[in-house]
């Protein structure tokens, strides 16, 4: 009953879960909220009420720690939430202090795929390998990079933008303003957003007839029928991730690649990328790739498993 | 007199650069010889013979120890040369063991971009920032990636091979066998090739009337007069390395590019790049980028401070 536990809080850009983690990666209680999104005050207060209510409820040990996986941009040592795409952050919140006051006990920050990273570094494949890559696929796309036994932040903490790697200089515009990154022509997102807009030009699409709303599976199985429009866009998928993950084997030789997120989840498209990243890169890049598996961390906990993982990093660091 | 120093020893395609170098970077004394590359013997008993003539020559204290860098695969920990595609080194080499049964001192052996990283991250910009790239562009095209302050090797060593980055999936055949990798597009040697194979299909080509062998310089001068064949060139290197560079900067968030290599020593490439470069990553990491400079090393040293670095670091270690 007394086992050390720290909080983790996984804020995602609709809903927030909390949790209680032992520090060898047993969740002992979580409890999901949503997110009023309206503005930026809203957003931080309900952050604190899902944690507030969790902490009501808990009545066991007293937390050693708290650790916060966000969307956006974060300033891990400062404690800052800079930016987030999906919800009303644009300027600069300090979350770290606002929490601290509000809790008591220290609190750490980063955005949700370096904690993913960090957990499948404490908890996942990191039990076995210093060199890995963490790939995430699902509304975008992105990496954490795991070499020598650490995770690579770069110098402002904004490494592992792979869905930013451009695999097609005449492909699609992307948002950030380069054509053919990987991310619009490969990620769930982006994939769905493709369909919508070519639809219209595939009036015997099977595409048309969902009933219930379209996902990237149902493009996937579209595309095994022989749909002209979902061969198209999941055959670009599949070039694109595949040069994108083969351009990452040459480039930084890990062992290997673990992945996560709802795009690749069922398989289908993962299985497709493999046949190329097992083939394509140099011979010496290509023997070192021990293998692409499927994280053993579930996918459902694995946002949570890694906000409590940045507690457990920071009370280890103390 | 009595300043401690440390034997590098330069091992490229074609010649070998022997020196003594104090802890600072301070070369004391150097010497050139060519590599009788007729087979694995002749290649071996080159760099055996060129060490011990610049031994026989030096009258000064005893090197702590040797470092030398070579072109190819190498096994640092084994002390192994793996391979090399310039030279006929095809089976492993236990280099490191046969030259300190030799010389009597300890001997590190890594791949020559490792060393002109290392001697970059302990005499160069390593000195101001722990996370930076170091790009080279010449007959190839190569990394050394330099984050939180160490170089990102792998899990195998063989990290950096910016080089097979694809950046035009319908780009020309690289010997690697993708389409499109960045090294035949953008370095000296792949520009030189391109020319060459298509010069017959442009009779009117400045580049039919050199006095000399061709050189990226005067591919990059005859761009400058509006010759058709040297703009088309030149622009496909121009956007090939920009896109890998602008690609690297957002995966990895290095706070400097430094460069070196021939194809990059007149400017003419980089300066066009730059402007890319600096506009086109994602506002975070470009924000991050602080600038992208040329090596302060000099670029006929970098070799050999590369290689006399890995026995100050070894020397370090032990």
């Amino acid at each position: 009953m007394s086992e050390p536990v720290v909080i983790g809080v996984d804020v995602g850009a609709t809903k927030i879960l909390v949790g209680a983690v032992t520090r060898d990666g047993k969740i002992l209680a979580s409890r999901r909220s949503l997110i009023d999104g309206r503005s930026k005050t809203t957003t931080v207060q309900s952050i604190e009420d899902a944690i507030t209510e969790f902490m009501n409820a808990w009545n066991r040990p007293r937390p050693l720690a708290m650790g916060i996986g966000l969307v956006g941009q974060i300033d891990p040592p400062a404690g800052l939430w800079l930016e987030a795409m999906n919800l009303p952050i644009k300027q600069p919140v300090p979350l770290g202090q606002q929490l601290s006051d509000r809790f008591g006990i220290p609190i750490a920050l980063d955005n949700d795929v370096h904690a993913a990273a960090l957990a499948e570094m404490r908890w996942g494949m990191g039990t076995e390998s210093a060199d890995f890559i963490y790939l995430n696929v699902g509304t975008g796309i992105s990496a954490g990079l795991v070499l020598d036994g650490r995770l690579v932040r770069g110098t402002q903490n904004y490494a592992g933008e792979l869905g930013h790697m451009v695999v097609q200089p005449h492909g699609p515009l992307c948002p950030c303003g380069r054509r053919g990154c990987v991310e619009p022509i490969a990620s769930g997102g982006g994939m769905l957003a493709r369909v919508e807009e070519q639809l219209i030009h595939f009036p015997d699409s099977a595409l048309h007839r969902q009933e219930k709303a379209l996902t990237t599976q149902s493009i996937f199985s579209a595309a095994d029928s022989g749909d002209t429009l979902a061969v198209r866009i999941s055959s670009d998928a599949i070039q694109a991730l595949s040069i994108a993950l083969v351009n990452l084997v040459n480039l930084l030789n890990p062992e290997w690649i673990i992945y996560g997120g709802g795009t690749l989840s069922d398989g289908w498209l993962i299985e497709r990328v493999r046949a190329n990243v097992e083939t394509q890169p140099l011979l010496m890049t290509r023997q070192s790739l021990k293998g692409i598996l499927p994280s053993r961390l579930k996918p459902e906990q694995v946002g949570l498993l890694g906000a409590a993982c940045l507690a457990w990093n920071l009370g280890e660091l103390e």
